[in-house]
C-alpha cells in the first residue's frame, strides 16, 4: 500500500490555471505541477514557486512546481486543462474552435503518454466541444474525461440569490443543464434556500432576472475587468469536482459528461448532474423534464453540436 | 454586544490585493472592501465579483466588494495598503519614493476620516518608509500603524529550507531582522527543524546560499516573472498578520514597528519581533544580539533612515 | 472599536456540553467557558485543561476554562444550556419537568445576572417546554432565546440518505418542522439530493422507515450505547447555530422559535425554519402546508403544550 | 491508480479511542473503523453512528463504523492502538504490563491477519513496552510500528507555556526526548517562542515548574476527573501523526521508535526526533546531548527496560 502523495498537473499557467493550482495545494489534495509552454516556462515557475514560498504561512504542504515539461507530470491522478486562448476581436468562432481543439490534441497525446490512469477536467472553451475532442484524442473511458460548467454557473446563481436574499451562500442551492452560458437550462424548480423553493422566495420577473444575469455570468466579468476573464470561481469550480474524485467523495455535481442516450442523446457532451467521486463519473442522473426544459435542452444540444461540426 | 461582521480594507487592487481580499474572505475574517482608483474601479469591482461568485463553493460567508468610493471602507477593522507602484526602468529610487509617498498620504487622509479605530498593515515599498509615512499622516497610535516584510521574508526561508530538507514546512521556523530584502538581518541561530537548530542540520556554506537566496527572494521571483512581483506569499503574510489582529491571537510575528529606544534605535520603523494581538503590536522583543548582528542591523536601520531622508 | 475575543459558556459539563466546548474551541469561535456545579468543579476543569493541552496540536487560539462559578461566564456572547438530567427508570415525564425546569430557572438567574446582552441556545429536554422556561425567566427578547432540536434531526436524516444513496452528505438537504423526536414533521418533499428531489430517488416505503428511524434517531442511540444518550452530532448541531449567530452569517436554520402568530400559533416555542444571525433569530419562514402536514404540526403542538402545562 | 479512501482502524472505543475515531473523520483522512470487544460492540456501533450523524453539519465525508469484529478492518492504512486497560489501585505494575501485553499480543494477530501493510501506532500505557510488543508479535519492520508520547507531552509543555506568557500556542515549540511522563527528558533549550528561546523569556525556577507540571501531566488530569484519564489532547496528537503518515508529510514529530544502535541504545524503543510520512518513521535524529541529558535519557531507558523485563 502507498501512501506517497497524489499528483495534480495544471495545462496552462494563466490566471485560472494558476488559482486552481494555488487551490489545489492549499487544501493539501496533493503534489501540483502547473505546465504551461515552453515560452512561458520562466513565468510559470515564477508563480510556482510564489505560491510554495506562501505554503508555510498557509500551513500546507503540497510542493508546486512550474514547468513546460511534460515529463513532470508522469502519473498525475488529475489533469486540468485550461490551456487555450479566449475569443478576440475579429476572430471567428470557428477560428477559435480549430485553434483550441489543436491545443487539446497536443494536450492529449502528453497526458496518454505521461498519464494513462488520469481522470481529466476540462476547462478550455468552447468546453463542450473540447472535452469531446479529448475524449477522442486520449481513448480515455468516458467516465475519465469530464467537462466543467455547471459548478461555476450554479455557484453565480447561488451567489446571486444569497446576496438578493441576505442569506448565507452555504444554504442556496441551484440546478442547470445543458451548455454554458447563453444555453444553460437552469431549474430553478430545483432551487432552493435552506430548502425553500426559491419560487416561493422571489418573484417570477426578480428570479428571470437572476438566471439571466447567471447566464450572462461570464461576460458580466469579461466587461468589468475590460482585459482578461473570470478566475476565482472558475478555479473554485475545478477545485471542488477535483476534490470529490480524490477523495472519493461521491459528490453530486453538475458535469459535462458523454452521453449515450441519456436524455435521449448520443455521442455529445453535455451538462447533466453526476455522481464525482474515485472514478471519474460514476452515476449520471436523469430527471423527468417539463416540456420546456426539454424544449431548452434540446436547443443547449443542438448549439454544442453546431461546434462539434467545427471540429476537424 | 454587537457580533456584526468586521470590515477589512484591502487598498489597491492589483495582484497582490486581491489576493490579500481573497484569502480574507476565505478565512471568514469579515466583509472585505478592495478600493482602488476609479480608473480602476471597474476591474476592481470585477475581480470582487469573481471572489464572491467564488462563495458558495469555497463555503465562505464574507461579502467582498470592488469599490473606489471610501465611504465603503467605514469603520474598517484593519486596513491594508497595498497601492503604490513598482520602480520602472530608468525612475530613481527617490522617484519611487516621493510617488508612492503621496499615495500613502492620500490614502491616510481617507483612512483618517473613515476609519479612525482602524488598526492599519503598510505592504507599500520601500515598505519601512512607506510605515513611517502612514504613522505620520494618520497620528494613529503606533501600535496601530504597521509594516510588513518578516512574516514574508522568514516563509521564503523556511520553503527553502523544507525543499532542502525534504521536510514539511509546518516545522521549520526562522526569524530575521532588520528591513525587507538586501538589508535583511537572519538570525539562523534562532532557525530550526522541528525544534533541531538549523546549524545542526545544514552546512554553514550551504545556509548561507539559502539566506542570500532569502534575502533576494522578491527579485528572484520578479526575474522569472519578467512582467510583475509575487503575490501569493505577501498576500499570505497580509492574511497571518491580520488574522492575528482579528482574531486577537497574540502571535508572535516579525513586524515593521516604531521603535522608541528599543534596540538602541529612536523614531525609526524597523522590523522586529513583536506580539500581534487585538491591540496591533503589543509587544515588542528586544533580543540580545551578537556584535555580528548588531552591526547588521544598524546597516539595516542606516539603509532605511537613507531612505526616509528622502521622504517630503 | 474593541477586537477582544468573544466569549462562549457552556453550561452542563456532561458529554455533549464537552463536546460542544471543544468544537467550540477547535473553530476558535471564540474563548470558551464550560460550567458545572461545584460538586463536578474538578472533572469539569479537567475536561477543559485536557482540551486546552490539544490546542497546540489542533492549531486554536481558543482558550477553555472549566468552572463552577457563573463569574467566569461573564458578559458571554452566547450562552448554551446543556444542563439537567436525563430521564431515569421509574422516573414520570412530570418529575422530570420539574427538575430541569428548576435547573433552567437557576441558570437562567445567572445569565441574567452576569451576560444581558448573550443570546441563548438551550439543549435540555424537553427542550420546546425549557426553551420557554428560559424566555420567561430571563425575560430576553425572542430572538435571543432559541432552542435547539432541528439541526440535529435533519443530520440525522441527511446521514441516514447519505448512506441509502451513497452520496456525500455534503449534497443531502433535509427539512422538518415541529417537536423533536416523536413528533416531528419532516417535509420530505423539501429534501433533495444534490437539488433532486428525495421523491424520485426513493420508494416511498423506504423514505417512510429513513423518516421513523430520524424520528426515533436518539433512542436508537440510547439503545446502542447502553448507558447515556448521543453527543457527537447534538453538539455539532449547536457550533452550527452559534456560529451562525457569532459569524452573522445568515444561514437558514431550523430553530425553536417563540411563535406569536407564526403558523397559526402563539406563545409557544416549536422547530420553524429561521434566519441565525448576529440578532439571533433574525427571521421565521412561513411555509404553505399541506393539510397533513398541517394536522403533523398542530399534533406537535399539541405535544408540546402537554408539557409547558406541566410547568410550575 | 486507484482513489479508493483509505481506512484508519482504531482498536478500543473507550473516550481516547472514540475521540481519535472523531478527529480523523472530521479532518477527511479516510474511512474510519472504531472496534472494541464483542461485549462493547453495542455501544461502540452507537459512538460510531453518532459520529456519522455529526458528518453533514461538520461537511465531513468519511464513514465511521463500529464493530467487534477484526474483517471490517481489512486493509487498514493505519491502526491505532488504544486498547488495554489503565492502572487500577491495588494493581501492581506488572499484572498491568502483562495484561496489556495479552492485549497488545490478541490486537497484533488480527492486524497481521487484516492489515498487513499497515502502519500500527500504539498509545496503550505502559507505551515504550506495549509497542517493542506490537513490532515482535507482528514482525512488521521497525518503521511500521510506533509509539506516541512526545507528541502530547510536548503539546501538555506548550500549552502551559503559551498561558504562561499570554502567547499564541501556534508559536511555542517543546522538545522532549525518552520516556512518557516520569522519565520524560525535556531539552529546554530547544524550546522556543516565536523562535526566541525560553529560556531568555522564563525564569529557571518557573521553567523547572512547568517542565515538572508537563511531567505530571496525565496524572494532574486524571486527579482532576476522580475518574478516567484524559483524551482529547491524546487524541489530537494520535491525529498528528496519522495525518503525517498518510498524507506524507515528512513531519519532524517525536516518537517511540525502535533504537537500534542511536544514541547508543539497542533493540528498545525510547521516544526520539522523527520524521513521519507515508513510510511511518523516515528518519531519526540524532541530537547532541548535554552529559545532564544524556544521563536523564539513560535513566528513561532503564525505566523501559526495567518494564520489557516484566514482558512475557
Amino acid at each position: 500500500m502507498t501512501l506517497k502523495r497524489k499528483k495534480i498537473s495544471v495545462i496552462g499557467g494563466g490566471f485560472t490555471g494558476a488559482t486552481v493550482a494555488f487551490l489545489a495545494a492549499q487544501k493539501e489534495l496533493g503534489d501540483v505541477v502547473l505546465v504551461d509552454t515552453p515560452a512561458a516556462e520562466n513565468p510559470t515557475k515564477g508563480k510556482a514557486l510564489d505560491m510554495f514560498e506562501a505554503s508555510p504561512i498557509q500551513g500546507f504542504d503540497s510542493s508546486v512546481i512550474g514547468t513546460s515539461n511534460y515529463e513532470d507530470t508522469a502519473d498525475s491522478a488529475v489533469v486540468i486543462i485550461t490551456a487555450g486562448i479566449a475569443r478576440k476581436p475579429g476572430m471567428s468562432r470557428d477560428d477559435l474552435v480549430h485553434i483550441n481543439q489543436n491545443v487539446m490534441k497536443s494536450v492529449s497525446k502528453e497526458i496518454v503518454k505521461y498519464s494513462p490512469e488520469a481522470t481529466i477536467i476540462v476547462l478550455t472553451n468552447p468546453v463542450d466541444a473540447m472535452t469531446y475532442t479529448v475524449y477522442k484524442e486520449t481513448g480515455f473511458p468516458k467516465n475519465r474525461v469530464i467537462g466543467q460548467s455547471g459548478v461555476l454557473d450554479t455557484a453565480r446563481f447561488r451567489s446571486f440569490i444569497a446576496a438578493e436574499l441576505n442569506i448565507s451562500v452555504k444554504d442556496i442551492t441551484g440546478f442547470v443543464l445543458g451548455g454554458h452560458g447563453d444555453t444553460m437550462v437552469p431549474l430553478t424548480r430545483y432551487s432552493c434556500a435552506g430548502g425553500i423553493p426559491l419560487e416561493t422566495l422571489i418573484a417570477p420577473e426578480r428570479l428571470e432576472e437572476i438566471v439571466n444575469r447567471t447566464r450572462n455570468g461570464g461576460a458580466e466579468i469579461v466587461n468589468l475587468l475590460g482585459n482578461g476573464s473570470a478566475y476565482y470561481a472558475p478555479a473554485a469550480a475545478i477545485i471542488e469536482m477535483t476534490e470529490a474524485i480524490l477523495k472519493d467523495q461521491k459528490r453530486i455535481l453538475p458535469s459535462i459528461a458523454l452521453l449515450e442516450g441519456e436524455y435521449g442523446y448520443e455521442n455529445i457532451y453535455l451538462g447533466v448532474p453526476t455522481v464525482l467521486g474515485a472514478n471519474g463519473i460514476e452515476k449520471i442522473f436523469e430527471l423527468e423534464l417539463t416540456d420546456k426544459e426539454k424544449a431548452a435542452l434540446d436547443n443547449s444540444a443542438k448549439a454544442v453540436r453546431a461546434v462539434m461540426e467545427v471540429l476537424a
